[in-house]
């Protein structure tokens, strides 16, 4: 019963394989592999972006931070929404790898609406030297509350961005949850829609430690390298970073993870249908939905592992109800899920 | 006949295996798995320093310039050796992570002398704020130029720092094969020769991607932890990191790679003695010798691959000595080496 | 009638004769000169404050962002209110000068409160390395709305501050206006309050260009003066900025100036009572009033010089309220101001 | 017998009551106002360059540093002499500013040569994202050392950096007094030569604290305003950094007062000929030039005050010559230096 995050699993037996297949001989070192040129190449076709500049880094704050420092001038600002992971839980990562950027917040949902956000952009207008001059906007798909654009809505963002001359950066952290739940490809969900730049998230999504970076104007790839390396996220041994994306694209094995994670979350809220307070749609792998504490208590005396999102454990009331965050990731036990959806509905 | 790189290499099965032993069920991320706390816990003893803030991240590039930031100021200097790799092959990462330090380099030899570096400290003094403060001596064991300093030397070095009142900092990327050259502890070649700040090097040692990084101090490791996850480099899937350094630790297995890549390097410094003008005194892991130019290429043209250090192989004169670099790693294949040797002596 | 901004105004007589009285002979440079031992001297004795260290420097904005980079490591996070100076008008230079630090707006009024100050920042707590560390507490005093904290208001926020081990930077542009405005001393104001770093600005109240920046613990000063020479903020000739603020301080000139400018503003808020929607108390130099658009317009047309704060003098409905921002400096001619209040009460 | 730096002496009466002229009504703020706009435009006529964005800072350091991180990517190298002011009296100010780009030291002379330059710049190609990529060249005029690169040697050194697509940033603290005694053009001295960015200092040469950073490209005007603003170099109170130039640009003021220091030094250069040791041509106004200890402190005990350059004060031999730095300003005293002279000739 384990839905405390999804880096909490394990990586599936097609990665390890992978891994251990790459382990022979030598390679030569910080990418210039045969492994590393096919992986990229196959992300470029995936993306369907012949000329993209692909650049894969082992953790999403290091693709997110080092994304914005090529797009992003020191004496700018990024607009994002309050709930951003590059606001939220990156400790500073886009402040430092930008030169002291600042990050403007878009009031109102986790999913920035085109109003707010043009309303926001247009606040910051004629300000001179005064504020940060305008930069790029970012984007979160699934969103930290794990809710999901839908492509128009990402459109209408981009459109905003374009209309003032801004770049659009994709934190896509659960890039596939997004196209699953959307049935879309990625180029539909990416420079289709008016980004600049994606992240193509695969540790959340069963990998080791794998993001892609992919830039779809490649003139800014230079900047990218360099500053990859710069920031100690160039690889020597880059072959075994290529090894695990060659697997995650191998058969979309990442459509096949993304798609059980999400199937899971959708029985898990089907099952809390009617017991729960269900806050969110749960189209990708989170659910946010409010038990009592008292139910709370008693589940994860059982082994539920989860986190309470709005509220404390701590508290006199039994009755309080308190909103917990239910991420599902591909390795799930549909079993496991279903004893807890049991728990739940037997009250624990 | 691969003397490229020690990061050109496979990883030991051993390593795979533990990746695929962590690679169960669900833990808990960002370093609070157990296991990621039990190899803290071995790399303390492995130390004798039970009280060490021990930190893992997945490349010397990182460990190097996160270190360095947690003991540099910014308006200070780091004091090191003109070939350290912080200054030649980081891409300015250091003064990156220290937020604009400046590296003074020390005249002289790939091994600063205690001489050199108190002269080059002396110098700084007494320029107020126009100059830089002084900051942290940076020693670089084994050496770019695979030289290898004794314990007297780090001490002496260790010792000026002191004097200073400047903290030590070793780049061990090559830390393995210089204990096992030196037949020393771990604890000898660090806070008992005045180090403060150690890497723990993995990568270049048949690890995928992995380097320790002690503080002796535990003082300074709160900053180091914000640093680390500020810079993109706490790995949410922690355990596949813990894993790989679990393995090199278990049955010394870092003694025993070191030791088959420095036997390599021995045999062929004796295989090309008397025939290369050998450069360096090869204790290690890194031959540095020079061939005739006609001779290099012929043992390219024939598979061998290394780098030339010095020249270029396009040139007129086939006679002109041209000093390559040798690095041999664990894997390296005892008959290939052989063969490379007999290559040379028979003039390939 | 020139209500735009205290930084439009002349500077007193008494300030350019003491430049043209220190511009005689040679004098040592960077601020080793006798003058500018003096003046640090004597802010230590208007501070009451004899172990302070005292630095000058020429704008508001390099004071602010130097004394917060002293303060705050590049991983933590500054509190302020959503209107500070530093974070809306100084182009990201706290989060330049800080390596990257973020600002965590206090929500509610111009004025924080202890409360919202105590709430934001529990809010951070428990994040471990996943947000940032909680850094230092910034007061703006006289806030950018004009409004004055009481001494009790400062205490109750320095004191939340302590509570949590933060230090409190209070930015000072406008120090004079309060202390006159509160009655109180400069001490009363900073360190009795529990405030460690104050700017006694000087720039809006009558000076070229200097503000001094007080550090009530010395042992921060060190790193404050390498930080002022490397952000270029250190004057070689100091001398012509120690001689503006001597005669700041020579017979109390700074309360007299400041005193000038609060009584304009009284006595512009008491012309416009009963006419205009007066927006704030007005203690200080600042007055925020709202007149109809059409008003507006012939008032500008007649002279008048001032800041639209919320809406646009391009509108269609002439009686529309726009709120105005009137700032009084010292030098601002009473006939004038009348004249401006008449043209109001007229209807211009 | 003044001759300790150009930063002691006392501004002309002119430049005084230009500021005093200035100081008369309400003028915009942050440059906004009527003289700073005069100032740029006089500053674009002298420059011949009449599309050249121009902005005034306070300090040398901040014009050179400013200039450079408008010109330099984080991850780039600056190339300079190793005695060149940015990297030895800055106090890591370029590499703050730069965001921790490096700066690589051509060997030889303070003068640097066109064969040292590429040699240098040929020395970082091929090193691909491990080595910073290779940025601006910056030119000191004068040099630290008090020698003066011919028009020739300029526009040698710029055609390197061309050649490399590089850019140019020429240090111009000593402006004036190397346009002096070249008895050339400002135009010629820069962008006929081959210069991208130039700084026009006053500060050395008799004002107060202003200095003028050109660009010839105005492409990258806007992106200096933001950084200026973010470094806190802009002044509010703008017109008493443009009231200063003007008054600098009147009747060529830089040209008189520089050639009164230029004069003054070949005065003094003739006066020690054949009994001092001189060590630099002395076209400018800087002579270096060795006296015996003994000497030394007989012309201190006098009163003369300079640097002691190479060597110590402290020491047995009263015989061993010591290399002194003497610096004459534009208010020199012709009788004290003849003072001085006759000390000397006396054996003080």
């Amino acid at each position: 019963m384990q839905f405390a995050s999804d880096n909490g699993g394990p990586a599936p037996r097609a990665v390890l394989e992978a891994l251990a297949e790459a382990n022979t001989g030598y390679a030569p070192a910080y990418g210039t592999d045969p492994l590393s040129q096919e992986v990229e190449e196959r992300l470029r076709a995936l993306f369907e972006a012949p000329e993209a500049a692909v650049h894969l880094v082992a953790t999403g704050t290091a693709a997110n931070a080092l994304a914005l420092s090529t797009l992003c001038q020191p004496y700018q600002t990024v607009f994002c929404s309050p709930q951003a992971h590059i606001h939220m839980d990156e400790c500073n990562a886009p402040e430092f790898y930008t030169g002291g950027a600042k990050l403007t917040l878009v009031p109102g949902d986790d999913r920035m609406t085109a109003e707010a956000l043009r309303a926001v952009i247009l606040g910051e207008e004629g300000r001179g030297v005064h504020g940060p001059k305008r930069g790029p906007v970012s984007i979160t798909q699934v969103t930290e509350y794990g809710n999901v654009y839908t492509l128009e809505a990402l459109r209408a963002l981009a459109d905003v961005a374009r209309d003032h001359g801004l770049p659009v950066h994709l934190d896509g952290a659960r890039f596939a949850n997004a196209c699953v739940a959307l049935g879309c490809t990625p180029a539909e969900m990416t420079w289709k829609a008016g980004v600049n730049v994606a992240v193509f998230g695969g540790t959340k999504n069963g990998l080791l430690g794998v993001e892609a970076v992919i830039f779809f104007d490649p003139a800014q790839a230079e900047a990218f390298a360099h500053r990859r390396k710069r920031g100690g996220h160039l690889f020597s041994k880059h072959r075994y970073l290529a090894a695990q994306m060659a697997a995650y694209l191998r058969d979309d094995l990442w459509r096949d993870l993304a798609g059980r994670a999400n199937a899971r979350c959708a029985e898990l809220a089907a099952g809390l249908d009617g017991i729960a307070e269900i806050r969110n749609e749960a189209q990708a792998n989170m659910l946010f939905a409010a038990l009592p504490r008292a139910l709370h208590r008693r589940l994860m005396a059982e082994g539920a592992a989860y986190h309470i999102w709005e509220g404390t454990l701590e508290g006199d009331d039994p009755a309080e109800m308190l909103t917990a965050r239910f991420v599902c990731d591909w390795a799930l036990d549909a079993a496991e899920l279903q004893r807890f959806v049991d728990l739940v509905r037997a009250g624990a």
